[in-house]
C-alpha cells in the first residue's frame, strides 16, 4: 500500500482511516473505515462528506476490502451498497462505476488499490486545475461568499469552490471571505470556518438569512459553491440554500460560480428536475436530544440539496474549463466529454 | 390593579409577570418583571420580545414602579432605561413617550397604571384590526410562509403576521404554515411552531434556507411577517433575514405583506436607512457554551434586523387600512396619520 493522506482521509499499511467531520472544529478523532458497511455508515451520518471526497473514500474502502482477501461477488456488492449511500451525489456512483468496471476484467486486489488511488491523486490533480481556472476570475482584493464546505474536507485536494477561494488568497486576489453557516448541519460554521482559521484567511460566519444583505449592500464580489451533481445542461444540485443564494446573487447583480471537477458532472442526466434529491431526518431540522430547539412533534422539511437553474450561474468552474451559462445551456458540457 | 393576561404578560395584584421566551417550547415559566431594571434585563435577553409586546411590558413595568411609589424623577428615569433597552422597535419608544407625557402632567400611579391597561387593551385591540383587514387577502385554501414570531408572543393579543394567518386558518382561508426557522434565535423553530401547534394549525418547520425552493415550486402564496419599526416611505426593519424573504417573494412573484399596528409606525423616520440596527454579540451565530458549533474564535456577523424596501411590499397591512407598495411611497402613511 502506497500511502496516502488528505486533510480528512489516510490511507496507509495498517488500514483506511477517515476524520470524523461531525465533531470538528473541537475535536480531530479519525476512525477506522476500511470496511465498505462501516464506510457506508461513516458516509450516511456525513462523519465523511463532500461529494468528491465520498468517491474517493468508497474507491479506497472497496480496495481495502479487496486486501483483506475479499471475493470479486462480495465486492460487487459491497460496491452496489457503497453506491447506495447516498443518493445525490454522483461523484459515488461514478467511483463505483470506475471500480467494478475493473473488477469485470477480472482485476485483482492489486490492480483495485492501484485504482482507488488514481481516483485519490486524480482528485488532488483536479482540484489544483479548477484552482488555477477559477483564480482567474478574481479581480485583485475581492470579498467573496460561500455556502456549506467544498474545501480540503470535501475532497481529496485542495478543494472545489473552496480550493480556488484558498488559491485566491494566496495570490492576493481574495481579502476576506463571508461563510453561510449553513444549516441544518452547519458545515459552513463547522467546517469551512475551521479550514479558514487553519490557513490564517480572514473570514466572517453569518447566519445563512445574511447573506442578502451584504450582496446588497456591496459587500460581497463574488459568490462561489460547490455541486453534488451537473446535469447535462448545466443545472445542478447542491446543499440546501445554493439556490436561493443563486437567486440573491442574480437579484443583485454579483457573479455567481459553482466549482466542479468533471467526475461531478452527470451526462446522463439531462437537466435539474432529473436529479434525485435526499430527504434526511426532520430532526436535523428541528433538534435533537440536548440540542433541540422545536417541540419533538413539530414536522420539518429537511431536502439535502436543491437544484439551481444554469440560467443562474455566471460559470461554472471545472478542472478542464470554465463554461458560462450560455455554453451550457448551448451543450458546452457535451462537448467538452 | 385591573388584572390583565395574554399570551406571555400577567398583570395581577400580586404583580407582573412575563413568560421567559428563550425556554419555550419545553419549559413553561414566569417571572417576576415589576422592577423596570429587572424588565430591562428580560428585554435585553430576549426573554420579553416582539415589537409591540416588548412596548406593553415597558409601560406595565412602570406603571407598577408607580405602584410601588417610585417618585416622579425615579419614573422618568426608569422609563429612559426601559426606552433604551433594544434600538429597533419603535414600539418602545412610542409606549415610554405615552408614559413620560401622562407624568410631565402630573399624573399619579393609579393614572399611570391605567394608561399601562389602555396600552395593553389597545394592542388587543390593534391585532384584531389588523386581522381583520389581514384576512381578506387570502383565497380559500392558501398555504402561506412566514419569519421569525409575530403572534401571541409578540403581542399582548393574536399577533399581527401570524394573527392574520391564525384568524384566515379559523376562517378556513389557510390551510399550511410554513414556518422559518429564523436564525440565529430560532424564534419560529421554538415560538412560532409553539403558537401553532397550541392552537392545531398545520405547519412545517424548515430552514431560512429552504424558503426559495417552496416559492419556486408554488408550495406558497403569500408570505406575512411582522415589523419592528415602518418608516414615513414604507421601509421596514423587521428580523434578520426578512429583507432576503422579501427578495425570493418578488423573483418567485409570491405577495409579501408585512403586518404590523400603527406604533409600529415611525413617521419621523423618513426612509429605512435611517433605522437603527441592533448588533447582537456573535456568540449568537457561533453558538455558545455546550451549544457551540463554530470555533469560539470565529468571527461572526449579528445584526438582529435588516430593512426591506417598500418597492418589495405587495401591501402592508396596519390595523387602520392596508396600502399597497405604490400608496407606501406616494406618501400613504403620513396621510393616515
Amino acid at each position: 500500500v502506497i500511502p496516502l493522506e488528505s486533510l480528512a482521509l489516510r490511507w496507509r499499511d495498517r488500514g483506511l482511516e477517515i476524520l470524523d467531520q461531525t465533531l470538528l472544529p473541537d475535536r480531530e478523532v479519525w476512525l477506522e473505515a476500511g470496511d465498505p458497511r462501516l464506510m457506508v455508515q461513516h458516509i450516511r451520518r456525513l462523519a465523511v462528506r463532500g461529494a468528491p471526497l465520498i468517491g474517493v473514500a468508497a474507491a479506497l474502502a472497496l480496495a481495502w476490502y479487496g486486501e483483506m482477501g475479499a471475493s470479486a461477488a462480495s465486492l460487487v456488492e459491497a460496491a452496489g451498497e457503497l453506491r447506495r449511500a447516498r443518493p445525490t451525489a454522483v461523484n459515488l456512483m461514478w467511483a463505483m462505476d470506475r471500480m467494478t468496471a475493473l473488477l469485470e476484467t477480472g482485476a485483482g486486489s492489486a490492480e483495485l488499490s492501484l485504482e482507488a488511488a488514481a481516483i485519490f491523486r486524480e482528485d488532488v490533480a483536479l482540484c489544483d486545475a479548477m484552482a488555477r481556472h477559477g483564480v482567474r476570475l478574481f479581480a485583485p482584493g475581492e470579498t467573496v461568499l460561500t455556502h456549506c464546505n467544498s474545501g480540503g474536507l470535501a475532497t481529496a485536494g485542495i478543494g472545489t469552490a473552496l480550493g480556488v477561494i484558498i488559491r485566491g488568497f494566496q495570490a492576493g486576489r481574495v481579502r476576506h471571505v463571508f461563510v453561510d453557516e449553513t444549516r441544518p448541519l452547519l458545515q459552513g460554521a463547522r467546517l469551512t470556518a475551521w479550514e479558514l482559521a487553519r490557513l490564517g484567511i480572514p473570514h466572517t460566519l453569518i447566519t445563512d438569512s445574511m447573506a442578502a444583505i451584504l450582496l446588497r449592500d456591496g459587500r460581497v464580489q463574488r459568490v462561489l459553491v460547490g455541486a453534488d451533481r451537473v446535469a447535462r445542461n448545466g443545472d445542478f444540485a447542491n446543499k440546501v440554500g445554493t439556490y436561493g443564494l443563486a437567486v440573491q446573487a442574480r437579484y443583485h447583480g454579483v457573479p455567481f460560480h459553482p466549482v466542479a471537477p468533471w467526475s461531478t458532472v452527470d451526462l446522463a442526466c439531462p437537466d435539474g428536475q432529473a436529479i434525485p434529491i435526499e430527504q434526511r431526518d426532520e430532526a436535523e431540522v428541528r433538534g435533537q436530544g440536548d440540542h433541540r430547539w422545536a417541540a419533538a412533534a413539530t414536522p420539518a422539511f429537511n431536502p439535502s440539496f436543491d437544484v439551481t437553474p444554469s440560467e443562474l450561474v455566471t460559470s461554472l468552474v471545472l478542472d478542464r474549463a470554465v463554461l458560462t451559462g450560455a455554453e451550457l445551456r448551448a451543450g458546452g458540457l457535451e462537448q467538452l466529454a
